[in-house]
């Protein structure tokens, strides 16, 4: 399926030896995203002589875009400015906006001012649009169409673009302020009569998506309606661009990493083969964070030490209801995050939520409560303090839910991301309230305790 | 965007004021992909009504696609036999296999023996394929060309299949003997002469997938090659169906969320509107299993009651070392288990990735450690207790990361899902080893401790 002849220390040993003909020969049969994973192993240097051979295949620009991009800022340095931005200007807005935010400040307008006028134009505008927005995603490659045109003439207008990476799969209908009227899919333009007009082909009701749009709001539009592309457009509904189906898989999968990682307190920069360093230095700022909540816990049992010493054995069973509670109080965390990132409740239908977890987490407390109360009371002989963790336990897994399902929900709806570091703050919280209820019920029932 | 007018409160005044004509009128102006939510709140009994209306518009199917599967027991029950068969018989096979497996065992014969026989065999033979293969992914509904046919007989056999719900994008060039050849482009279709072969327009190095595959590893061959409808062939490389893009998305989506909810020990079916019964049936299994091993980190606690009697203070430090290395555990769990699901690492190479973990690890076990113990020492004016949790937390940390990689990459050594339960495995072995390290280390120095 992809090429398994060509591997990456074929290409090495080519480029030590001198053969550049044979290693070009080589790369032109390799698929443009088989040529990432296969480079991403060479040496900048190796790189650079890459590129040289794949810039008079004009596929250099593909090369750079399908690169993991933490390469990218040594790749850079290892490529002169001017043919650096005959490079980039050869890639569509989407990638060249992504490519130009890895340069570096100092050299950034050095290499853009060697860019074609428009090109360096169409960054600049692109860069107006806020981050992860749909404006940022969309390609200015599209092809509009007048109402009165046939599709005879539509079909010649294809023609006219050549041959493009990209596939066409709609044509746009605009009006004379390029004003999004209607989507003629191309399926439809191919099994009409030659002279039939646009205007009666099209689809009138179009789903499209503002360019301020979030990325992820756009992705959901074209998951849920199956669409191959969504056109974008301004405030007055003029056409700016289009979003392919294969950027919104991009844009699925990266917010999926995202969610996952929030959950954890982690960076998306912090990938699998990421410097050590680079890990640590976005780590640690997440671990000082939750040494501040694990004292925090952790002083809710100093309070209780007067109890604890007068029986030493409760200390043994904090675990106990520090990680039930913690289990519960996660996985309600992550059924509420991801039903938020899937679309699926809103702030309204949250308090449903809400009271369904509570009821959930309620229901496997007294379960899972009862049987530990038991283990304990066959461990220790004490029916007491069999009575009173069940007890603890109940009000820590039902409170533990409340909070899972709460603090996501109170984020989203103070505009934050709903799983960005809420995974800290729940287990503070149920650890912090597993204790505080083990302890205090432990120290009221001392005296029948001991 | 979507049909805003249309509202659930609407359509169900219709329903009970008998206005079916007018409520008819109204559905057929939905989008399919909005009639699921839009009918998601109805009674079983207004679904079967709506059913009936879309019926004849021949919308029956899709709706039943578009719905929950959650609600289609009680959806099923309210519709007879020979309607049910009728509109599941409309359903491309890959829709049809997925309701097919929400019938109840007793009912599934009756209403397969009044479908047509066609569409009974295509079924049947579909359930041959394993699980979340790509046999069962693939619809059935594509265009075979030969090599020797023209462009424009292409085209009139894209005209032959009518108006179609399923676009075309790619037309797929067989032999004889049905094996593909290659695929033709819709977009390069139009722009050719229309005296052009099939055989010289098409790409002969098709990336496809075998039926056996794993539906999540079809979905990375689209995503990578950014394609928009992939062939799935059979051992002789025969031509047996596509699976398209937007089915890929929700593979893609359905992952995701098995990874996010494997990592909580949370079943798929467990969603936040599925009943609160439903949720305490899937949970409670996994909470039993974490309740063995919250216990089991209990009785590590309890070897050392003697040490925590001489000295109770040990007892409130608990907490810290434990919730350090658990999310330090949880750290590496989730960045190894992402990258195992995005394909970026494989045994071989998960080695590197286990030694970056621990480095990783390491480094913030020391300075967070180091922190931690000075923390102690202000608190409590003890040098050596300081000295003994930063002690613990360095072995901590740095075992943490190395059972956070080893255990998903075991998994899928195993051939199991690195992430079902592995947030439990590694919480637990982080819980333990903290508790162990850290009141071991403090036993061995107690008479310096006190």
């Amino acid at each position: 399926m992809a090429n398994p002849v060509v591997t990456t220390r074929i290409i090495r040993r080519l480029l030590s030896s001198g053969a550049h003909a044979r290693a070009e020969r080589l790369l032109a049969r390799v698929h443009p995203a088989d040529l990432g994973p296969l480079l991403a192993d060479l040496t900048p240097d190796e790189i650079r002589l890459v590129i040289d051979l794949l810039f008079r295949q004009h596929r250099a620009a593909t090369l750079l875009a399908e690169l993991p991009p933490e390469m990218l800022p040594e790749i850079f340095e290892a490529i002169g400015d001017q043919r650096l931005a005959d490079v980039l200007a050869r890639l569509e807005i989407d990638d060249l906006l992504l490519l130009a935010g890895h340069l570096p400040d100092e050299r950034r307008e050095t290499v853009l001012e060697r860019m074609p006028l428009g090109k360096r134009d169409e960054l600049r505008h692109a860069e107006l649009y806020p981050p992860e927005s749909a404006g940022r995603a969309m390609t200015t490659n599209f092809l509009a169409l007048d109402q009165k045109m046939t599709a005879q003439e539509a079909i010649d207008s294809i023609r006219a673009t050549g041959e493009s990476a990209d596939p066409i799969l709609y044509l746009y209908v605009v009006n004379d302020q390029r004003q999004l009227q209607g989507v003629v899919p191309i399926r439809r333009l191919v099994s009409s009569p030659s002279d039939a007009l646009c205007g009666d082909l099209m689809i009138a009701e179009t789903i499209s998506s503002p360019a301020d749009a979030d990325q992820e709001e756009v992705a959901r539009l074209v998951a849920r309606y199956d669409l191959l592309a969504i056109p974008v457009t301004d405030a007055d509904g003029c056409m700016l661009g289009i979003i392919t189906v294969d950027d919104v898989i991009d844009v699925i999968t990266e917010e999926a990493t995202e969610d996952i990682y929030h959950l954890a307190g982690l960076s998306e920069e912090d990938r699998v083969f990421s410097s050590a360093r680079l890990s640590v230095r976005k780590r640690l700022p997440w671990m000082l964070l939750n040494l501040v909540t694990v004292f925090a816990a952790a002083s809710v049992v100093g309070l209780f030490e007067a109890t604890i010493e007068r029986m030493v054995s409760l200390a043994v069973f904090l675990p106990v209801v520090a990680g039930m509670g913690g289990n519960g109080g996660i996985q309600t965390l992550t059924v509420i995050t991801r039903s938020i990132a899937l679309g699926e409740i809103e702030f309204s239908t949250g308090l449903r939520a809400v009271g369904k977890e509570m009821t959930v987490g309620l229901m496997v407390g007294v379960t899972a409560g009862a049987l530990s109360g038991l283990i304990v009371y066959l461990w220790l002989g004490n029916p007491i303090m069999g009575l009173v963790l069940w007890m603890a336990m109940m009000i820590t897994m039902t409170m533990a839910s409340l909070i899972g399902a709460a603090i996501p929900l109170i984020l989203k709806a103070l505009g934050q991301d709903p799983a960005l570091g809420s995974g800290v703050i729940v287990t503070f919280c149920t650890d912090a309230l597993g204790f505080f209820s083990f302890l205090g019920i432990a120290t009221l029932m001392l005296n029948r305790l001991v």
